[in-house]
């Protein structure tokens, strides 16, 4: 069967068993945005990987180099925080056309520098080769997270409040200022492609959060909402309620929604490339925890809905009004 | 400037040069067949990252999906044997065109996890996208190396022997056969398309030298020998002078260059995707490290040339005569 027939959920699962066959059982792996290995007693070594392909998550000359060699470090630095990590170090494989400008080259490594001094990342190394076809980008970043502390998408029960570190669908806004014809203000469009070529990943607010014990799963919020959180419903064998009112929705995805009139709500549940984390909390931890985080970071975390024993996604509208969800969320075949 | 002219090398440098300003100190990154990083008190962890493209490192159908999974991982184990590693890791990005057999997936996974046993390797994650255009493969591989053991491409001087592992130019009479119409016996057709489709990295050897504590530098032969020996020189600041026959030749690379009229060197020098390690060694151990490695593996460690210090490559012939040669191995732009 052709796997784009298959779908990406089936066609991991296999290669998940098979390569269980093998797997050192020290080692937790396929199924959390990073693999954490034994590197040294006291420390997992946190690693992910993301291949970005022009023409599917990135067009050029839309993007320029500089934000593309920032977003693709940002992507995956972004996988490091939902697992708690500290990130360290990155290797960047990149497949150009031959008629790359140099210029663009050293442009993306600038880009990339910039958010890497940022968080302290060496570069380290990788691989350049010759395409034939669309650009592609590989980075894998390595981080470090104690034992103690390390966020898997395991761990959460029925009742643990979801939440979330900031608004969401001003990517998606993004997206589609670029991909249609939509009037709005400048400070609405610089907000929107601001998130989507700049996303700021959450790695001081997860190191933070992983140190207080207090979340019982984590996972970050790059395919869209709701189908991230299928991720955490699947590992914990649970549902949500979402309160729709409580969905923080990003300004400029309120402003370009309303001008394509479309419900605001389905950016922010199913727009993706957010790079909030989404965490869970147990109820009775949540209100020390929002304040304690409030204090540190000047910013909320946004409690969004629960999670239940009920196996099914729900909204429940300002209104009282129940409504069971699907998601439309990114498919990556 | 297009990469394409400004050639692989110098956009290696600009790029290590733009790295190198916020580089974490204690790693050694860019310029090697892996980067070490500090991990734990006693070990490095070395970390190698290598890219195939679709038309450009394998032709489909002709690669079957097993060797193809085989060889991903095989030309990054490599990389790992170059620094005297023991492997430990794998993560795996696939770029698939939708229309991909899942099938193939799974065969490419069976193929990666024959060689990952083998050597214990976990494979554990990784990202799977769809590609608009060719099958892109993007491996990490993690191992450890040992602080006072780590192989790496500085530290010989003018007088040290060349060695490698094992005979060379098979790996390239196996394209020769998938690109050329060639006449060859079946036992003949069946080793150099093992070596080109099969290559042994040469990670027990590569250990096993490295806690010898003999081994003044090490690469990888991916890309032919007189590129990869390039690398060395240049880092060491010296020159080689090759005894043309001292160089193993692969009975396979004899007998398909013989069909087509050409000197089987060529093959040797210029052909790549040998796998095998270059290294060098103080002349005053090499007889009783080649003594120790033979009574190990049971095969010769070839002693091919010596390094000079006039900064030149250059072959001597068995009939006196030198020659100075200029390399034509694979360029990756």
């Amino acid at each position: 069967m052709k796997i784009g027939k298959i779908g990406e959920r089936a066609l991991i699962n296999e290669i998940a068993a098979l390569v269980a066959k093998t797997a050192d059982k020290q080692v937790i792996g396929i199924g959390d945005d990073a693999a954490l290995t034994p590197v040294s007693a006291d420390c997992w070594l946190a690693t992910s990987k993301d291949m970005l392909i022009e023409g599917i998550h990135f067009l050029l000359p839309e993007i320029t180099a500089k934000d593309l060699g920032y977003k693709s470090l940002a992507v995956n630095l972004s996988d490091l925080a939902a697992m708690g990590a500290k990130p360290r170090h990155a290797y960047v494989a990149l497949a150009l056309p031959p008629e790359t400008e140099h210029e663009f080259v050293l442009a993306f490594y600038q880009g990339m520098l910039e958010l890497a001094e940022r968080f302290n990342v060496t570069i380290c190394g990788g691989d350049l080769v010759a395409s034939p076809g669309p650009m592609v980008i590989s980075v894998t970043v390595q981080g470090e997270v104690p034992k103690t502390c390390a966020l898997l998408r395991r761990g959460a029960s029925a009742g643990d409040i979801v939440c979330t570190t900031g608004p969401l669908g001003a990517s998606a806004a993004g997206l589609l200022l670029l991909t249609h014809k939509i009037q709005c203000s400048q400070a609405v469009r610089t907000a929107a492609l601001q998130a989507h070529y700049r996303p700021w990943p959450r790695v001081e607010e997860a190191m933070w959060l992983a140190q207080t014990g207090m979340v019982t799963s984590a996972i970050d919020l790059s395919d869209g909402l709701l189908k991230d959180i299928l991720e955490v419903l699947e590992q914990n064998k649970c549902g949500v309620l979402l309160e729709a009112e409580k969905i923080p929705i990003h300004p400029a995805a309120v402003k370009v929604a309303a001008s394509l009139a479309k419900p605001a709500w389905e950016l922010a549940l199913n727009g993706g490339e957010d790079y909030e984390l989404l965490c869970t909390v147990k109820a009775a931890h949540f209100a020390e925890l929002a304040r304690a985080y409030e204090a540190r970071f000047a910013q909320p975390l946004y409690a969004l809905g629960r999670l239940t024993a009920e196996r099914e996604i729900r909204m429940i509208t300002k209104e009282g009004k129940w409504e069971k969800i699907e998601f439309t969320g990114f498919k990556h075949f």
